[in-house]
């Protein structure tokens, strides 16, 4: 892996769509005791139930501990490739690189800083060193060339890309102290472009309130196609995050694309708010002498939280009181993507750890 | 990965020789300090120097522990790819799968069981299971199938093959009390037939004396054309070693290849005997309580543990007393492979280790 002293922007690569095509997909095998209830038992199955979704249409990598390697060769079908490596926790969007390409399908990785979602100002744990060090290593390991962005905090699932120039983001998050406070906005933006190619940044104010990863925005707002996008929507007019998503359907009925375009927004409905039960919470260890979850607080459900394989989209289903939603978002997503299959994943104990199918994946775009 | 639940000679496949085409090559990056003298740092730069010579002309992975990955990447030049793995050392001959082809160019892994060249009976180290783990874990990153014969211990060392079913060993090795001591000679050609497509093996009683692997066939004799084999010889008559070279010769001279063919013998002089300096020993931890190495034992130095790389030979050298021995050979080496570069690397810091260039080194065939 050469480290190559030049942008992507430069050298003419861009960051491709989540919807075009795909050569493959990263997920990490879940095994941290304060993220993920009772030993990741319940996490594991259902991360492999994505994995195998996804690997009906590309090829799926698991990254997995030296001490869980066994574990997940076993967990996870055979067709997906499990390969040893260590990790803090199990988000591939956010500690994967980039993949960027250029005409000639060449692809290089660009590999960002990861501070556990804000470091020492308000990350979620620490150390972060092992998250850190994979977007190097996936580079690597797919015999890539990089660029090395390691003094900008960025995480994938900060940015929704629609492969044209274009990027989602949220001030909450891309702003937030625990990110790159001695930059602007505008530095911001530079270094998007720089880095990723990005021509235009659409900043949306905030995600789903509570969400802590300072809000990202493929929880609350992500490209589908590459001037419309999926909104999740809370349909009681009473709460805070209605005024949320009012807010970021206003910014974006009032934003063009990078070549002008306007946007088509889906609104996707929210499933009700889900809670952690008791018993869920007691099975969680301590994260520094505290509970790393309680009862009162709602997880960040949305279903636009999903992953956009070649021939399927996997998305969320939260059950329960939530199966007419479930199915509702379903429908809708299906008319979204009519070339598509969508799939349901039931994603209770995805979203336990904090996050959701598009934070646990990352895509490889096809290349040669 | 898929294992398959069927035989390699059922399926159609077969082991190729070294000498035919490969798509690369993997390494391990060494750290064991009751090992490796000083913390490796000269076994890192002479595994290195291997690495880099090989990469030349095929694609080199080296597989690291999380703790020394950033080490080898700085250590490694950028062609080389530098994949976590965690190991107990650094032997990637004897821990590696054998990769089986068939006329398709469909590749295969055969994963052999690995106990430290001996186990609990002579072996070498104690716990093994990362180095165990090692040969599943490549079938998976190199997203092959797999054959798991792990109740059959065989290390890569310990055979040599000229492609078309004919197999070099050594009694010393492959009938030890260490390895398969329940199964006989017989039952032993049978699980090589089955499990690499063998039709005949050639069993040499000896290998180089003190050779810690029981005297394996790669540091005494391998094949290097369908018909022809590369033999230390010591030219020191009055010499044990020069007893098992000669009674090599003899049984080579009464052997055949599988297919009838007479076998050309090279006999490929040895170094003058190679000693640890009291300065190296005292570089190497204890092992259990006791030093690994001692200045009156007699390193187990070669010039037949060479890697045969596409378009290059890369063969050890033992500089100091040895510098026209290493030349010598070099000279010999170079008209027995007229098509192919001879390299020499200063192997000194990995024999110290216990092996040599063949040792640390594994071929992927050529495939599709």
């Amino acid at each position: 892996m050469k480290t190559i002293n030049s942008t992507a922007a430069a050298d003419g690569f861009r960051l491709p769509a989540e919807f075009e095509p795909h050569s493959g997909c990263v997920l990490i095998f879940p095994e941290r005791a304060d993220s993920w209830q009772y030993g990741a038992i319940k996490a594991r199955k259902a991360f492999a139930a994505v994995a195998t979704e996804i690997a009906k249409c590309e090829k799926v990598t698991v990254l997995a501990s030296a001490a869980q390697y066994q574990n997940a060769r076993l967990i996870m079908p055979p067709e997906v490739r499990v390969v040893e490596m260590s990790s803090d926790d199990a988000w591939a969007r956010d500690v994967s690189p980039e993949f960027v390409v250029n005409d000639s399908g060449d692809m290089r990785g660009v590999s960002f800083g990861f501070n556990a979602w804000g470091g020492l100002h308000d990350g979620l744990y620490f150390p972060w060193d092992k998250d850190d060090a994979i977007s190097k290593k996936l580079c690597d390991l797919y015999d890539i060339d990089m660029y090395d962005n390691g003094d900008f905090i960025l995480e994938g699932g900060s940015i929704s890309c629609n492969g044209e120039g274009t990027l989602l983001t949220t001030e909450a998050c891309l702003l937030s102290g625990g990110r790159n406070p001695n930059l602007t906005k505008a530095q911001i933006e530079a270094r998007l472009h720089d880095a990723l190619g990005i021509d235009k940044v659409i900043w949306l104010k905030n995600g789903i309130l509570g969400d802590e990863t300072n809000e990202h925005v493929d929880n609350i707002c992500v490209f589908c196609a590459e001037d419309e996008v999926l909104l999740s929507w809370d349909e009681n007019e009473s709460t805070e995050q209605h005024k949320v998503c009012a807010e970021c359907l206003e910014i974006l009925e009032n934003s063009t694309t990078a070549d002008g375009r306007p946007i088509k927004v889906h609104k996707i409905p929210m499933p009700s708010p889900v809670y952690m039960t008791e018993e869920e919470c007691e099975g969680l260890d301590l994260f520094d002498g505290e509970p790393t979850r309680t009862t009162s607080e709602p997880l960040s459900a949305s279903y636009v939280n999903l992953f956009i394989a070649n021939d399927r989209v996997v998305m969320p289903f939260f059950g329960g009181e939530n199966e007419a939603a479930d199915k509702r978002a379903q429908e809708l997503l299906q008319k979204i993507f009519p070339t598509r299959k969508v799939v349901g994943i039931y994603a209770r104990d995805i979203l336990i750890g904090g996050g959701n199918i598009h934070c646990i994946t990352h895509q490889i775009p096809e290349h040669k």
